[in-house]
């Protein structure tokens, strides 16, 4: 894990700053957050309330689990943001990207040369899933750096936030929200390996509890490939980011979500300031603009960001079904259980948690209108007019490759279609056990 | 049930009537309303045609059961209500919810540390949805006093109900319906009863009958606790409660849609008046603002019962599915039979009622149209057009949890659903049955 | 069948034809018409062209058979048309009441009382469904008189019909629909006979042929009551009545569809003389009032039919879904597979058709936005704008119970989900059929 | 294959081309076209950019095929087209169209006559569903001469193509997704070939192996009449046709839009180089004028070829669900399992290729909303607000018989049927598979 920042532009670009540095500044601002801006409010200015500033703890994160390698992500000012392919933190990308296309080729080796198995499909899903998120990643990272600039372009036109609070909320919010979701997925994935593990220590085969262990999880490689311990740590090694990385793309739309939401929610404080008024045309036409610079905005990182939409929905979408094909099984034990379920509902929470961000920068695109609407008659005017009619007739969202919006009404037809599905299961796999119960008191207890 | 209503401010407010006059009156407007209306006509106005006043009855008759502790609820102003966390209904709210509290918790434990079993899934479901509906209703009634007074002052702003019986009316149509959905659901506990009774009768494990009773309905609790007569009947107390609270979830967002789309029926009302005229831009605008005073109470309202109104639909999609599954099942006795179909079609009833209602203040919230689309060319104005796109572009409608709207259209889907599901239950179970049956008419005898 | 008329207000109202007359002349309208409409262009106008005029033949055959008794059906003006309690067809209509209600409670006590069969249940509803049909239409026609004069005022008020082919046109199209689908019914009718003749008579059990027919067919009346051969006439004749209600139905939702894209397409005819030219505000005004009027009559027939579009739509889904169904058993004989075939393709054909015809009224309702669109910039006003605005903002179109509207996007979900529904059954019928079959050309000889 | 083109009047329409040079040319300009183009530019223009000309080449090649005989399809001008029954191409497309006719007959008959079996369901529809393919486009192909003069007439009205590149391109493009459709096309029909050969080789019941690769083929044919080789070829010529119109249906309907989609970035383009700019009423007049020409354009060309989109959606559909059940069948040889993957991945492409580039068009059609959104207060004039409303409200797109529009959302139900269907289909068959592997890794060598 030893990289070196090595053209990292921070607010003092001529200083270098190590990786240690780096590391260092990023720990603290998780750990110690309060302290640090205290003392970062003498140096510069405690929060500009940008989106770059609020995302950029999240996605130096990401940086150490190699994805997005853009340089200068800590920096103050966007316009420092740098993508480099001779950069080490591009290096460290290109090493996880080999790795994971390593596995990624075996386990579809293993999947397609062996007999029609469902598990091995899965796995082979998962590594490719994984690789191409990275592959998208390493896209948009190239464009980062132009996409923030505008967007702090955007920021800088909305009506101004005033307070300290107002300025730190969208940064503390995300913040909050990243820490939940990997805390939840890193307990998962340890979890996950206590289930391993104790299903293979009772597993006569192997001896050494490590071999049985990488083996068990890694047949699609030492099925082909002598196992050493090195070689057992270096694929869990690729194994923690591909897990890291199926998170983080959730966290990513979550986290852009937000931002674009925050947007639009300046607008609407703002407006509701003037409820009921009579403004002149020049305000609206005003608001209007800021209203439209927004709504391009949200068009510009939705054609950025759409693909990574739609993987993140659509591998969600998957292995929901394939968890609730694999509810239908027993489980060896009380571990696998516990499992499974935790892993169940995680994986159904982190998908409604997308939908549901992502659908409040649709909800919050349509609120001017609750204030258009009580204009006086003596306000309405031709801006006015123009702004409603942008408001009602428009859709502005986040999509899925453009194929659809992400809205409330999504979210619905997705737990409909979740429900049909595990409606149709029970329906064929539990028919028999619906039986009456009455006067069964004594015989439960043999149950 | 011995509760004394300490705090409940009515139209005299310094005379602090007993819980007994409080029932008694509340007795007396059910059993002998004309008269008790004649004579309270001499006292104070007869009926002032608010929605307040019509809804008071039901929300009393649901305070008898716990639900909604708001005090001063029988009172003609809403001005008068008044929330508070020491009321003696207060504590008898605390105490079912506790009773209430335990049963769910019994539910949920029997069903996770036993074999899995489809009907134990449903009363832990049943228990734990009636918490919930507690939890909501105890939240609304915070709220409550704040949204009637706004109710009532929306109530003023529209167009005056002149005659006697157009004040009436909407504290009638409530009345009636809360007295048939009471009445049904009434017949069917007692169905329920009956049939209980009769196979814990003939059920040779235990002689006491009540214990047979009691032990066959509340299995998940005498199963860990000894089981003794007042045990029982307080164990039946808390399910009677639970079985009341389940009907009026629906009950209540039927009452709730009839005072919003009553609203819009007097604004359309006094719309149709003028059908084909020209009117003054002034009067449109008047016309629009009290449309627009409207629209506002139903997002408002929306906001505060959107939960219950998603609880209540879900819970009778939920139990329509489990009674379709039933249905594949064959029964023991006749009594069984008819209390199967009756829950079924009651069931199937109600939640098309609570569809139908909610949709209607969509329906009438779109009718204004009708009257707009034929202004002559001379009326047309200004404030007109704003009218006529509002009342074509909004969705004015009861909400689940935002998102779906209580629409026309919905009832539609939900029928289809429920008819797909039906059929690929028939599909799947009555295969074999429907076979060629000509010739067979003297067989049919022995079958 | 022996009715007499006396009531019938034809265009000489004061010489009462007798129902020898009124029968002659209908079966010369249908069978010589060109030559009785020569000769009654001499006595009165040939063909004015409203809808009235064009419906009237198909009224009068439902007249035959005891559908919507409504007097003077067959007069000129459509004031003359009387509904009243007491006349001659309402007592032939009461009798056919009482013979079809009779059916309907034995068919369904049949159902209840005997095991489980899904064949009992298909002839309870049918009967069912017939007796309700046919209460639907007994309401309609006390309708019937006010909606003909409202549907002649709005056919006076659209653009003359200059041409006598354009006046006749409307009248053909009805009769040519009338003759093509009832001659269908009446042929899947006869072949359905003759199938159970041939079954019957190979059927040992009853010697007669009538009686072994009858027994067959009515196995629910016979099953308790004694035959003679008089009841087994009198219950088919019942029978035929049904089966005739049954594509009357769909015809009369085909006719009124008819007779309203007609109105629109007189409408749209007289605006395409006017594409691309500059016409007065006064010009838009008027056209727009007529469209108006039309879209009200469409909203007011909708009001009174939207039942039976109901009845017609869920009726044919029904009974496409049990032949669907039946269509997975094998058949015994060659005469009943024909007959499965044709019922299939008529029932099938027949619902697409309603639901063409009932959307040719929403498509036409479109039209003049073509118009509309290409009004050059100087001839834009404020009634072309309303009128542009009306055109695509509104859905005007029949609808089932206001619950859906028939649209061609009905048609395609409609079609979707029979072939959802066929491919369903396919899958779990057909699986083990879909083999290899290569090199078995000999072997085929033996199958 | 010997055909004349005796009335093809070309660019010298004096002097007749034989069918060699008509042949040479076209394969010149496949082959060569570079070079050709840069020699034609000599002596006449190079591109002028319309669609006619841009198409030719792929309507020259279908006609090879016996596809849309129009005389003069290579001429420049496209007032040349006319369509004969009388030319040498006519007579060719009798003869193909009887022995198409003959194959569906013959084919049918097979499948009716003989127990049900899927597959040669399938087969009978094959040749059913080209014949009808083929109709579809004689009938077309009489109206092409009359649409194509339309078309020229818009192409004409759009803003001028200065670049010689900006001329080309839609050719180009054209030609390079001709080449893929038809590439990927003929190496599935080889293929299909090979995997023939391979198995009926292997087939011990004919020797020769011509008459076994036939027999097994086209085993409805020689069931009833003796084989000989050169009826073999015969029938494998009209097969070959069958398979070319296959895939050029799909091909069609791709290259229609995409001449669609062009006219509409011609207009986008224009207006892009306006955006924020504040322009007269009159350029915005003009502008709509020329968008409205498009639109009529559209709803022009999909009233031609509305019937053969929904036979290119439908069909796909219908063999992509074929196949998805076959690949639950286990296939014989390694040279099946290749081939039929091959197939129904191209199958997949091909039907979402379609869909993709039948969107763009509607995409294309929603594009100047994102200018018109941009007009500055003072630019905001009456034909600007007329365009924004024609453009928001009214749907311009491809459809399939004007029951379903070519949207995007289209794509998107149609891949969720799939996958559902497919889902539905694993659901039912490899429920056994999903067992849990690990401790397996040994015994997995067995496999």
């Amino acid at each position: 894990m030893g990289f070196a920042v090595t053209e990292n532009h921070d607010t003092k670009p001529l200083i270098q700053p190590t990786w240690h540095t780096c590391l260092k500044r990023w720990c603290a601002s998780w750990l110690h957050w309060p302290r640090v801006q205290r003392r970062a409010s003498r140096e510069d200015w405690l929060f500009n309330g940008t989106f770059h500033e609020a995302s950029r703890g999240v996605l130096m994160m990401a940086q150490l689990f190699s994805i997005m390698p853009v340089c200068g992500i800590l920096a103050k000012d966007p316009r420092k943001l740098r993508f480099s392919y001779t950069a080490g933190r591009a290096f460290y990308a290109y090493f996880c990207a080999i790795g994971i296309g390593f596995l990624a080729t075996m386990s579809v080796y293993f999947f397609a040369s062996k007999r029609y198995h469902f598990q091995k499909m899965v796995t082979a899903f998962f590594y490719c899933y994984n690789l191409y998120a990275m592959y998208r990643f390493g896209r948009l990272g190239q464009r980062w750096p132009a996409l923030m600039v505008k967007w702090a372009r955007v920021d800088d036109s909305l009506p101004p936030q005033k307070g300290l609070f107002e300025r730190a909320v969208l940064a503390y919010r995300i913040k909050l929200c990243s820490i939940m979701v990997m805390a939840l997925s890193l307990s998962e994935h340890l979890l996950s390996i206590v289930a391993a593990v104790h299903y293979s220590n009772n597993c006569p085969a192997v001896h050494d509890p490590y071999e049985a262990f990488f083996k068990s999880n890694f047949a699609f490689v030492y099925y082909y490939f002598p196992y050493s311990t090195w070689r057992g740590f270096l694929t869990k090694f690729f194994n923690v980011i591909c897990n890291f990385m199926w998170s983080y793309v959730d966290l990513f739309v979550i986290v852009i979500s937000m931002g674009l939401s925050h947007a639009f929610r300046r607008i609407n404080a703002h407006l509701f300031l003037h409820k009921r008024e009579k403004m002149t045309e020049q305000f609206w036409g005003e608001q209007r603009q800021k209203y439209r610079n927004v709504c391009d905005l949200v068009t510009t990182v939705d054609d950025h960001i759409s693909a990574i939409t739609m993987l993140s929905i659509s591998n969600n979408l998957f292995f929901i079904c394939v968890q609730i094909l694999n509810s239908m099984n027993s489980r060896p034990t009380l571990v696998h259980t516990v499992y499974f379920w935790f892993n169940l509902i995680i994986l159904i929470g982190r998908t409604l948690a997308v939908a549901m961000f992502a659908a409040e920068v649709n909800d919050e695109s349509k609120r001017p209108i609750e204030v258009l609407r009580t204009i006086p008659r003596e306000g309405w005017c031709l801006e006015a007019k123009r702004f409603a009619e942008e408001v009602t007739t428009d859709t502005v969202a986040l999509t899925g490759l453009k194929f659809f919006s992400m809205t409330r009404q999504l979210v619905l037809n997705v737990t409909g279609a979740i429900i049909t599905y595990e409606l149709v299961l029970i329906q064929f796999h539990k028919d028999e056990a619906s039986d009456v119960d009455l006067c069964k008191l004594k015989r439960m207890d043999t149950l």
